[in-house]
């Protein structure tokens, strides 16, 4: 049985075009004679598609959209996620679910048994775990009939080895493997996180051989928001291994027949850990940018590396044509932050322009002298120069029409070490879940591709500093990156306590210092760019804080 | 049998404060004779406690303080709201639960069944419903046993009539009858929405009548973060009605024997719909500013309607010497609006003050010539005057440690009209979900209260106007008010389509570009300020939409 592994990158909420794209790969798949094409959780109306769920009208029109899909499904199956009514008369109103199109008309449907309500994801919002569990009867060209067991994302993760407090009590894939399924799918849309690859591939790999039967995988590519779909959609055989793998970060339609593919010397590799990290970033701007309709971004270039980085991050996500950088020394920028911004945008050819905020920044401190007379300078003065470069960069935005790229890392984020309405205005933060030591690693990972380095080498040595007053570095508030970084996943990606994190070999103080500014920034974050997420735990719709609460340890 | 309703404000997370407010609520209901004590639903937690619940070390720090609380109960038993671990090898670690304190140990817990998950709620997040229910067999100090039923908050929420299509297959509080509750107790955490107490009392009314036993509602009062609870716990007869109620919108603690307490003609009524909108917006302000620890608040007063309704609200919330007004005038300012604003300070004996921001706004203009040459003036040179505002407004708030008050209105936020890091800045949003018509109305009647009129009358009467070009009014762009909030009501609140509304009577083309807007503006709003929810669909935890999406209607 030949099998289209239809790893698409659907829009959250287009009907239209999604409903286009199914059609095409079903048309593709076809043409290269395949039996059955399967596509991503959901793909009918990209995932996730939050409250577009309970808008009655947006799934009536879905209903439209999976007829005209399924009255093209001829010569072929084609199984498609969809949101499924639920006609019973209590429990949510939807199923998360795929439809089985055939002969032209949708012949079943099979439902999502278990429902991620943790982290980004919040299925139990909207739909109710599916109450059935049925083999598929698939037949190939030849005629020969497969049992199919037909299984959605977290239906499949269930591993008593890998992950041994379950939240769940049942495992779907086991189910259908004793009903005597002979070949288990998964449709997915799997975010991306760093490392998470090999906990998955462990998983899939698991299922087939405890059950003996080949495993389809497909997961959905794509930006959404915050969340990046890495595709790397997979098909492993019980004896064999991973037969065959699609692109991960791209779109792909790749046939596979699981039993006579061979085993997979040449099967494409998952990138490796820092390349998979920054093609997430790639792929999370372009399609945040393309899907939102910007014709361009712009962003502030402060000769440092996170700038730096977020405007190669830009420029290999857009084309330098798209990219439009801007300079805004004051008083307090060393000489070498103009010309490392301007050496960066000479090295990948985007439009660069100096701003100054001299002036207006002389015009603040008169309109607020009287204010603020026998007051010491403080955070205040520093941060007014911050937002007047904000105001700057979101004017060219507005007038321009270009999206405003925030270039914070976690790092800052997390202690709060950013202005808000300053530097972190913004519709993208790019890298603000990319810790400053992996900035690190990054910009010198990128360096390293070329003939020669894109990122000036000074924006990667010199001594990190906002330059918002005379010879100010971060280590004159913050410990080191890389001690402070190592606490930061300790209490915000472990959940560790203070006391934990202390035991594993921090200074008590810097411990509880850290932590405290963590806590107090809460109503920062709050107000943060959507940010694209590539850690277990990104400040975002995955982390859930109070802000006027008082837990201190 | 003596109850006590233990109507408290805890703060979120402060497990050692809110430990001390059960544990003087434990003292003075047994000073009245209590038999029994009954707290809100998490008390010891405060609601929602979100993600803190995600932090083993809270969790265990939370049961060393029930050990104290429990130790105190001596001659009286407390019902304490807790989080409770879930020792089981599958689900959730935790069951939303109370205790049973007495004689100085937990004697017993109950947890709750039905987890809402939809709108603010997150609870199967974090919770594993409850398996088992029992009753509770709880003795007065004559030593009569009483048979108690304890629920807790949506375990009531079934309700046949009032609530046709449950979510849920079971009803809590029907089989505690069953097995033969004499008495039923529900300790809850009930966010106001303007209009739920009458169903909230309705619902009450018909299980007291429906199973024939008193019923005991205890609720959380007190803001925390964008949820504010009401109080108004109440006790029913199932033959006598209300027989008690404690106060709306403040800490109550209220002893009342169910069964004895005569028929209510003295019962406290609850507040009427403006009243209580007003209320909640000051307690939200109130418990905002006190439980993130603020001396003081600062915002602009422009001479409009919305930053006076702001101002009065902040001033009845904090007193008018922690409110500080200012007015930042431009080349587009009208002479009223710096005399509305004065009169308006005058009149609530607020400090005021005046930063003009011609010259800063003469500077940027300057710095953008070369880069704007050639292009008209347009929405950029409108948001770069609001964003100089946010810059003042929130250099006042660092200098002095005032939060920054937002004083957009829902219709506003709805539609995108405002400026995101301009009148957007600020750490809590007072009236962003209250709707401009309401604003209208809550402004006439805070004048109709006192002998003098608070507000400026002009202030109210003079159309709405940004003030950001010359002779620009709010109807420039929108439709008229009572038209664009009845529409934003269809779409937001009850979820209807473009087709739907049209259908309603309102015109085609007002409609489309009403919708297209509040779509587009979802960027604005993920970056808004925490805004006080009054209404059944607020911006905030409780509305979840995409903002890469393309659902064209």
């Amino acid at each position: 049985m030949r099998i289209a592994l239809a790893q698409l990158n659907p829009i959250v909420g287009d009907l239209d075009g999604n409903t286009r794209r199914i059609l095409a790969a079903i048309e593709e798949s076809r043409g290269h004679g395949a039996d059955l094409v399967v596509f991503p959780e959901l793909v009918l109306l990209g995932y996730p598609p939050k409250d577009l769920l309970l808008k009655p009208h947006f799934i009536r029109r879905s209903q439209d959209a999976l007829r005209q899909i399924a009255s093209a499904a001829r010569g072929v199956t084609a199984l498609v996620g969809f949101a499924e009514p639920n006609p019973g008369p209590t429990g949510r109103s939807l199923f998360n679910a795929v439809a089985v199109c055939r002969d032209g008309r949708v012949v079943a449907t099979h439902q999502k048994t278990l429902l991620p309500t943790y982290d980004v994801f919040d299925e139990s919002r909207y739909f109710e775990p599916g109450a059935r569990r049925a083999i598929e009867t698939i037949s190939d060209a030849d005629g020969r009939a497969v049992r199919v067991g037909i299984s959605i994302c977290e239906d499949m993760w269930v591993d008593p080895a890998l992950l041994p407090r379950s939240l769940y009590a049942t495992d779907p894939a086991a189910e259908l493997a004793q009903a005597g399924a002979e070949l288990i799918i998964n449709v997915s849309a799997s975010p991306f996180v760093a490392g998470k690859d090999a906990l998955r591939h462990e998983l899939i790999r698991h299922h087939a051989t405890r059950h003996g039967v080949p495993i389809v995988y497909v997961n959905q590519v794509g930006g959404n928001d915050d969340l990046v779909f890495d595709g790397a959609s997979e098909v492993v055989h019980p004896a064999h291994g991973v037969v065959a793998r699609a692109r991960a970060f791209e779109e792909d339609l790749r046939v596979v027949d699981p039993w006579t593919a061979p085993r997979g010397d040449d099967v494409l590799a998952y990138p490796d850990t820092l390349s998979s990290i920054y093609q997430a970033l790639v792929l999370g701007t372009r399609d945040y940018v393309r899907k939102c309709g910007f014709s361009g971004v712009v962003l502030g270039l402060s000769g440092g590396i996170d700038s730096a980085l977020t405007a190669v991050i830009a420029v290999d996500a857009l084309g330098p044509g798209a990219v439009h950088g801007v300079a805004m020394p004051s008083r307090f920028s060393s000489d070498h932050s103009l010309a490392d911004g301007r050496q960066l945008a000479k090295n990948l050819g985007i439009d660069f322009r100096i701003i100054s905020i001299d002036s207006v920044h002389a015009q603040m401190e008169a309109g607020l002298r009287e204010t603020f007379a026998g007051r010491e300078p403080d955070i205040a003065e520093e941060n007014i120069q911050a937002r007047i470069r904000g105001n700057i960069l979101m004017a060219l935005s507005n007038k321009f029409g270009w999206l405003l790229l925030t270039t914070g890392n976690k790092s800052e984020l997390a202690v709060g070490y950013c202005t808000l309405y300053g530097d972190m205005c913004g519709g993208l933060a790019v890298i603000s879940d990319v810790p400053k030591t992996t900035v690190y690693e990054l910009a010198r990972w990128v360096n390293a591709r070329g003939e020669t380095p894109r990122i000036p080498e000074r924006s990667i040595e010199k001594p990190p500093s906002a330059e918002l007053r005379p010879n100010q570095t971060d280590q004159d508030t913050l410990p080191p990156y890389p001690i402070l970084d190592a606490i930061l996943k300790c209490y915000i990606e472990d959940l560790q306590s203070a006391d934990e994190i202390v035991s594993a070999g921090f200074d008590p103080a810097t411990v509880r210092d850290v932590i405290r500014k963590v806590d107090l920034n809460e109503y920062k974050r709050k107000q943060a760019a959507v940010g694209l997420k590539v850690t277990s735990r990104a400040f975002g719709s995955g982390r859930r804080m109070p802000i006027a609460a008082r837990y201190v340890q």
